[in-house]
């Protein structure tokens, strides 16, 4: 590290992951890489094989981002009884189920197992921290740590605390996810969905608008986005876009002048599909046709091979860190 | 050109520009770069210095893109008569100001003095083709080539016919556009905003909300967006997002189980902000706090060179072409 004040994983060694579905074991891949010993905590009886076969499929992704993956599962533990899992270890991530009093039930354990210091962090898109927090102890420890998926690949965390989340481990968080290699965003409010979703639904109800309409083809759309905003947003996101886009009185003459018109001729064109029976058709014939050829592991495979290029190229890829 | 029946520029030598703003300029540079003549038609006085002007600042991200950019102004001319400027052109783009009975005059004159074979596109990103057209004699030939800015560096070109657009002129633009290197996509029906832009007003709408809200900063929005939906949305669409991301089923699943949800509890939780005075002060003190640093231009040139290295890592900078 050449920054000597940027946080470090010194003081990780153990982690736990709740849940070893496709997120818990993106984490894991993602923690083991860093150099954490991680242990696994997930009933169902077959979770060895899963997670063994989800890594092995991650670590190439691993490799070209230019993490160590040599023997990456010399670290690797299970531990069905959840108290036993998080004991000793300094970091908690929790990918279960997103109900409610699930997740209350698992933290309750974990706060009461789980040493003192240890980060206690939720992958939920859809839950509030607050709301999981509410039957804890310690409501202070728990604090929202939400990916977009996959977590090894995409640089976003979202940080959600919840109204009774201390600034402590607001601060913890944001260091771990950092040291970590991720670009971790605090949010100062609790809002469902965070923002990412939120925006990423926006998106598409417009998307599914326009497809619905006939304006364009499923295909065709993702084509328009790929080559036109979607490239901006990686490099640019939105409000830099129109400050960059505005002429010389940048977003604020936007906002003054081209905002109002906006707001009175574009935003209320704006279409309000519905999932109906025809629309439902249409998108998934569609779907069909756009991807119907190659297995949904050989395209993911593809654009996450694009992904690790567009991000090498901005500079965007962890170091090693170790 | 390795593939023998792709599009070429070998029919196309002269072009003319209707008004040399920054689109106008950016059409230029490309059209230029691509080997054309380029006539410029603008009334404005001090018309050549500012297009020189614009060239020279553009050249850079054109010599970036790998394109010969060595006696760029060679073949460029300026001519103030509508009529003689478009005279044994091959193409006409246009680019005056939005106004419709300004861009039917134009275009009534274009039709008239042009050659029977020239392409004849407008950029417009708000009228309709066929509104234009409706004035012109041969409503066949027009078509829109909106570019989305600036044109010399995104790949999208929405092509959108009017109602008597020819297929044969929907031929013609597809095929022009992309012999210079663009990603044109032609839409099956005329609507306002085109789809680019009304997709990107749908984010915008739920970016004011968020920043209005206090959930989050613009630059702090900004760094969300480029660190997780634009990555994604840079190497693949919101369709292909969603059908990667949406397990085994794909994007057939996720429609028809996770469509009614988004339906139902996303969509309607999504923001309808306002530009009333509190947000539009807002939105501006952020801006100044976000972007005060640096001229416009620098900033972007930043994201341009950030923009190119993008296009570079996925195989998407036009080759030469010549």
């Amino acid at each position: 590290m050449s920054i000597t004040s940027a946080p470090t994983l010194d003081s990780y060694q153990r982690a736990a992951i709740i849940g070893g579905g496709v997120i818990g074991v993106s984490w894991a891949g993602l923690f083991l890489a860093r150099g954490l010993d991680v242990v696994i905590n997930d009933p169902r009886p077959d979770i060895e094989d899963l997670v063994r076969a989800g890594l092995e499929e991650i670590t190439p992704a691993l490799a070209a981002l230019g993490l160590p993956t040599g023997n990456l599962t010399d670290r690797l533990g299970f531990e069905a009884d959840l108290a036993t899992a998080v004991a000793g270890t300094d970091v908690v991530q929790e990918n279960g189920p997103e109900r409610l009093e699930l997740k209350q039930q698992i933290w309750r354990t974990v706060e009461q197992a789980a040493p003192a210091h240890a980060l206690l962090a939720t992958s939920t898109s859809s839950i509030p921290a607050t709301a999981i927090a509410d039957a804890m102890r310690q409501p202070e420890r728990l604090i929202v740590g939400h990916p977009f998926n996959p977590p090894h690949l995409v640089p976003l965390v979202e940080v959600v605390p919840g109204t009774k989340t201390s600034p402590r481990t607001v601060q913890q968080a944001k260091d771990f996810y950092t040291a970590l290699g991720k670009k971790p965003q605090v949010l100062r409010k609790e809002i469902p969905g965070f923002v990412a979703n939120r925006l990423q639904s926006a998106l598409f109800r417009e998307c599914v608008n326009l497809v619905a309409q006939g304006v364009v083809t499923e295909q065709e759309l993702d084509g328009i986005v790929t080559a036109s905003i979607g490239m901006r947003w990686a490099v640019a996101g939105p409000f830099r876009t129109f400050h960059l886009g505005g002429g010389p009185g940048g977003l604020p003459h936007f906002i003054e002048h081209l905002g109002r018109a906006m707001e009175t001729s574009m935003w209320p064109a704006l279409g309000n599909p519905t999932f109906d029976e025809a629309t439902t058709a249409l998108l998934i014939d569609q779907a069909r046709q756009a991807f119907g050829d190659g297995t949904i592991e050989e395209l993911a495979a593809e654009r996450d091979r694009a992904q690790i290029a567009l991000m090498r190229a901005l500079g965007e890829t962890p170091d090693s860190g170790i």
